[in-house]
């Protein structure tokens, strides 16, 4: 008996051991198949190499409709460290990450990239573990015209490519914050923003210390390439938060994330995967990257004694189609740009093929909740 | 650097072909953690082997709390192939299928299951796909005395053993047959069943053709070891569905399956394990096992030719905590029994960790659903 028709992915587990065999089996079993690469011209690898910019690039299949042309298009993404240690002046930490994300996205522009999105608040640390308001604060910038708005809309007309910035947002007449990503369209103009929709008190992960739930929805942005969402980190928890992107029309939805290994490592490769098989979507799931440690020490909930750092971002973003096959992770460790070539028509095949939207019953699950939320209150 | 840590999980697809290490990162990453084992006595084992059962058990870790003792339960998941051909006589599959059935409840009963679940529709070939009403239709019994019922009560009392028995069910006054579970409790009585939510209708899979979406909700059932639902089949597909049975109450949900490697292999690891980690449940996601071949041939609405081979039903029948922590699977091709003492008290200190529920923004979603629903109809 063929061990890996026995036990499938499980053997992988032996394998190790004793039988370095079945590379195929464990492609399939758990990324779905393995994918072909795309051609990333020898001197963009030579200029990413002295970037120490890990590129990994993958071709989805797709299938030819009769009426429809294809729609292809390339989606990037890019996790990246902090370039300056935390306790620098901050002017300087955010000229650094400028900086670094521009020869980042001359790359992917290189590459062909239509639609490049960053990380979690990609332009400063992840200091909402430590609770202090300065400087932290200080990284918070406007939506319509902040330092990295304005630096991101005249790289998105350079490339003719939909760039989607997370940031730590402050609204300039409120001054209140938020953690918003800003769509910045192909013509280098603001198409709007979308807010985190929920909001984690998890360990070093209560952000509701900085800012609150948005209160804009689920919006979906028609893009030259295709209508897209922004699932902010902690949604990626939420099923409802995931299924209100595809019901407003999303055929990619993006969830730019700051995790650690300790919290969720195991989960990063679940949650996301199964938003793209449910909805019919592609996903782009993004971590950030890198350890990043704070100038005054800081407790996190977990009974053990004050420290500095926050613990590992893993990194290891990758992208899904919506039959579940997804490309393999970019590093737990380097920067890295993500690229793939998809087919927007996949959606509306795979949505026919499977049929989970057809068969969902949403007005029983519309009268369910209301029920429920009427009954129990605030749960 | 030390790839498994530059790498995670996408290195085994490297190591497997040169470096057979790390077995202990593979199933950090894979799977949460390496789990514990049971003792079984070695007579069962024996009989196990007699019988070509095999046998996995697992031990997941649990946290003395101080007010609350522990509620640590054994649950068992069986995956069994057919005994008879499907061409041969109605009453000789049956009786075939109940004798290798009361000698895996026998085994569970001295491995101290305290609830044990069954493959979907156990008692019959999963002959939807032909779309032939004769002789399948005579498989379905009465979900209160048909004879597979009357003869689990009978084990049920005997081990004080809450056992799952999905059947096809057949209304004895209407004559109208629903996929349904029924759920016998501990002494020997029929506590109360509950029907498939969301039908098929992919490939072989259209099942409407015998019965149609259940009419009964999301109940949840109180079980002297805990309270549990069952989610049948092509429901794990659908979060709402899982959804429902939590906010129920559900403390353990199960999932019992029918479902072929070509359509689903790869899906089949994500979607009940995104169910526990979002709901903070435990789930048991439960696939049939085996070839099934049809006396007369059928196509399957994918352009090729008849055939009378339904594919390959892939067993690999794993269990979940709510923490995504899960235990390796059963075989992909022969009989199990898998068992898992777990400890009740999880789910509330893994939704006090992580807060889904608390976070989860439910009267948004209700006027969300309720709104779309209004708005687009049928959606």
């Amino acid at each position: 008996m063929d061990p890996w028709n026995e036990h499938g992915v499980d053997h992988l587990l032996t394998a190790l051991e004793s039988d370095p065999r079945g590379l195929e089996s464990v492609y399939r079993l758990l990324y779905g198949q393995k994918l072909g690469s795309l051609v990333i011209p020898n001197e963009v690898r030579s200029i990413a190499e002295n970037e120490d910019l890990e590129i990994q690039s993958y071709s989805f299949p797709y299938v030819i409709e009769e009426l429809r042309p294809p729609r292809r298009i390339r989606v990037g993404a890019v996790q990246n460290k902090i370039v300056c240690p935390p306790s620098s002046p901050v002017a300087e930490q955010i000229l650094a990450l400028h900086n670094r994300v521009k020869s980042i996205i001359d790359i992917a522009g290189q590459c062909s990239v239509n639609i490049l999105c960053f990380q979690e608040t990609w332009a400063m640390p992840f200091a909402f573990c430590t609770r202090e308001k300065m400087p932290w604060c200080e990284f918070a910038e406007s939506a319509e015209d902040g330092p990295s708005i304005c630096l991101l809309k005249q790289y998105a007309k350079k490339y003719s490519m939909v760039i989607i910035s997370p940031i730590l947002e402050r609204e300039p007449i409120s001054n209140v914050m938020w953690n918003t990503a800003v769509i910045i369209n192909s013509d280098g103009s603001v198409l709007g923003k979308t807010r985190k929709n929920h909001i984690p008190r998890v360990g070093d992960f209560n952000e509701s210390t900085y800012y609150m739930e948005s209160q804009l929805g689920h919006p979906v942005f028609d893009t030259p390439y295709g209508r897209i969402a922004v699932n902010i980190c902690y949604g990626r928890h939420h099923p409802l938060n995931w299924l209100m992107y595809g019901l407003n029309g999303a055929e990619i939805v993006f969830n730019p994330s700051a995790t650690v290994d300790s919290l969720s490592e195991s989960l990063w490769p679940i949650e996301a995967r199964n938003a793209a098989i449910t909805n019919h979507y592609f996903t782009v799931a993004i971590n950030r990257v890198g350890t990043e440690s704070f100038p005054r020490e800081f407790t996190s909930g977990d009974g053990k004694p004050a420290h500095k750092e926050f613990g590992h971002f893993f990194g290891s973003s990758y992208i899904t189609a919506p039959d579940g096959v997804r490309t393999p992770g970019l590093s737990r460790t380097r920067n890295g740009l993500l690229i793939a070539e998809i087919d927007l028509n996949a959606c509306r095949q795979v949505q026919d093929h499977w049929g989970f939207r057809m068969t969902q019953r949403l007005e029983l699950y519309a009268k369910s909740l209301t029920e429920y939320v009427q009954k129990s209150g605030n749960h």
